[in-house]
């Protein structure tokens, strides 16, 4: 959600499709490219991380025998009666860290990803009495994923409405905020500011992606492994719920839909966490521990490459961002988000198109409610080395060990 | 589903509702029951299991470390591009080795629990373009969750359509056969039989719960790992289905509600599945290492202590099973369910208000849309030497280390 990306009918390969086994390695980077391959931009699968967590050794391992974990039970004194106690402990004290979230009086509900929660507060704030489904709208350009999983089932609570700035009904409504925002990066706020119910969708709030300038406290707050350490086969997602009662509904929506959430992942993420919490203090360490600093290095290498290829073709656009005072870094920032949100110059109607004649995937800006001159390409899923924003000038050279 | 079960007013405890720490350790038998705790036989919670898992040391071991299973993607050449190739592997290897259900030609789909699979069946064998939500119906007594589980986010796609005996629209359906049944252990067919579409939930069809008479093939058929092994805190499901066009549907479902499985528990999962595979062959080894063997066992001896119980009391009646020859064992066998599905005598309209005097909680037989003559008691959560049953007769002491 803002920070998962579902996988449409370019899944067969999550690198190329050209189904060469070369590329079938989710884990690592290509060792070649053929001169046939289809790049995939589409999605923004985060393992780009592996180096880092190849780096820090045994520190995250952790190990389950047969007998443990059986129950369905992980914490009964706790509302969220399925959260680990050492996730839940983890998660507070890397917000601490970092400074990104407050999570003091706040419940915290543990979710299959952040998708799963989104769609658990939904439940959560909206009645079974209601004669007709809640709009639930989000500003152009939002996540592409959101009309899909809000009309999924045909719900009668909830439905989707839109365009946030287009929203102009005068009825009860939530608005999700997704901030940086996917696919654009660009910190936003509601749009809408009439009372409707605002769910905040921070998947990318993290110093890697932006600059922090604010410990958040918000209503609800979604983050998820996937996006913050790169864990994104876990499906590990928290939510931080200021209102007990919407905690406890969201809980009864996990409940009956999957009774809980997998406590092998949620350990293994608690220690994770615990692991960065840790190392988030130590900036230019000589083991290399402080992960964000890592992931702010790498992704401002992955941007660096992209403007300078955009400025040699002339054919794109892409976003620009001011320099920010980042708390965590206690520094001026740049945001590096996971997503580039490309515009092509005047006269291309279809950059996805463009894109795709030149053997590059991307996904189109109308699937975010915006226009077809713009593509979403990953900047997760990019290779070390054989960067696929290299290709973006058309014709460059394939299988040159670029 | 079938096999889980949700956990609702009493889950503060998973054993008692006493708030004593005494019975706050889910994974292991409490040491003593002060006169005044509450047994909750509510809830199905498998860790009966736990001595096994303990006695075959680490061969279920499984190491996760920091770098591993980052990826979204487990396996992109399967349509179901999340379920992880050991977990498919071992699941084949399973039903091959119980003869409980053919695999040839069905896909496989892994769900976060077999409860989210269900409702990716729904989904997957319904339209958007349907006029009126499809009636899924089952025969009283039924899963009780189901009804909840239909209803949830009132689906237009589905809805819960009642008691199957009662169903007589003539229009499309679903019927879910929970075969055995819960509550009540019972073997059961389709009991509509107008051209439906049929939904196998097979959680109890493995040799500690029932004879094994036959390699099941349903069009869709759904298992977890929660009743099977009892790793029910894994969250691990899945569905064997025959139409392939159905399972890729169903994947579809998974990917836009938790965009996959959690990798940990799959992995996890595929291990202790192997290792029952291995040992299934093996009757009466020295090692103790068939599991289905050890289960059964243990529910024979809980249903030889119900049985009894039940028959000083001269309060209830019990199912009775007949003696059918179990290929799996080889030899006529009994049925012994998860589930004891308690008929009051005459004269008592409320059974589970009757138990709940003598402070047990059971599930009334309302819940399941039958008698309230009847409740629905776990033996799972039975303790092993404290057996819950022992205190079905009103005003059996506590506390005396029975």
């Amino acid at each position: 959600m803002g920070g998962t990306d579902q996988v449409r009918s370019t899944r067969r390969s999550p690198a190329t499709t050209n189904g060469g086994d070369m590329w079938q390695n989710p884990e690592g980077a290509p060792k070649n490219l053929a001169s046939d391959a289809i790049i995939n931009l589409d999605h923004g699968d985060p393992t780009m991380y592996v180096p880092f967590w190849k780096s820090i050794g045994d520190k995250c391992t952790v190990v389950f025998k047969g007998y443990e974990s059986l129950s369905y039970f992980s914490n009964p004194k706790n509302p969220c009666w399925f959260l680990e106690p050492k996730l839940e402990e983890s998660i507070k004290r890397l917000h601490g860290a970092v400074g990104n979230a407050v999570t003091d009086g706040y419940s915290i509900v543990v979710g299959t990803g952040s998708s799963q929660l989104l769609q658990a507060v939904l439940y959560a704030v909206t009645s079974h009495d209601q004669a007709n489904p809640i709009n639930v709208v989000s500003a152009a350009p939002y996540y592409s994923s959101y009309p899909e999983i809000m009309d999924l089932v045909k719900s009668g609570l909830y439905k989707w409405g839109g365009d946030a700035h287009g929203f102009d009904k005068d009825e009860p409504y939530v608005e999700l905020v997704t901030s940086p925002n996917n696919p654009n990066g660009v910190i936003r706020g509601a749009v809408v500011n009439r009372g409707g119910i605002l769910v905040h969708d921070l998947a990318y709030y993290w110093p890697q992606y932006t600059p922090i300038t604010s410990s958040l406290d918000f209503d609800v707050m979604l983050f998820t492994a996937s996006k913050c350490t790169g864990h994104a086969g876990s499906r590990i997602g928290w939510a931080l719920v200021k209102d007990q009662e919407v905690a406890k509904k969201m809980t009864k929506y996990m409940e009956v839909t999957t009774i809980g959430v997998s406590k092998e992942s949620q350990l293994r993420v608690a220690k994770i966490l615990q692991v960065v919490a840790d190392g988030c203090k130590r900036f230019g360490s000589p083991d290399g521990d402080n992960f964000f600093e890592f992931g702010q290095k790498m992704m401002a290498k992955r941007w660096e490459i992209l403007r300078e290829t955009v400025k040699k073709t002339q054919m794109f656009t892409l976003p620009k961002f001011a320099l920010q005072h980042c708390t965590y870094f206690g520094e001026l920032t740049q945001a590096y988000p996971a997503f580039a949100w490309i515009k092509c110059k005047e006269g291309i109607e279809d950059c996805e198109k463009l894109f795709r004649g030149h053997k590059i995937l991307t996904r189109s800006g109308r699937r975010f409610g915006s226009d077809p001159a713009f593509v979403r390409g990953s900047s997760l899923y990019i290779m070390r080395q054989h960067s696929g924003w290299s290709f973006i000038s058309a014709g460059a050279p394939r299988n040159k060990g670029l």
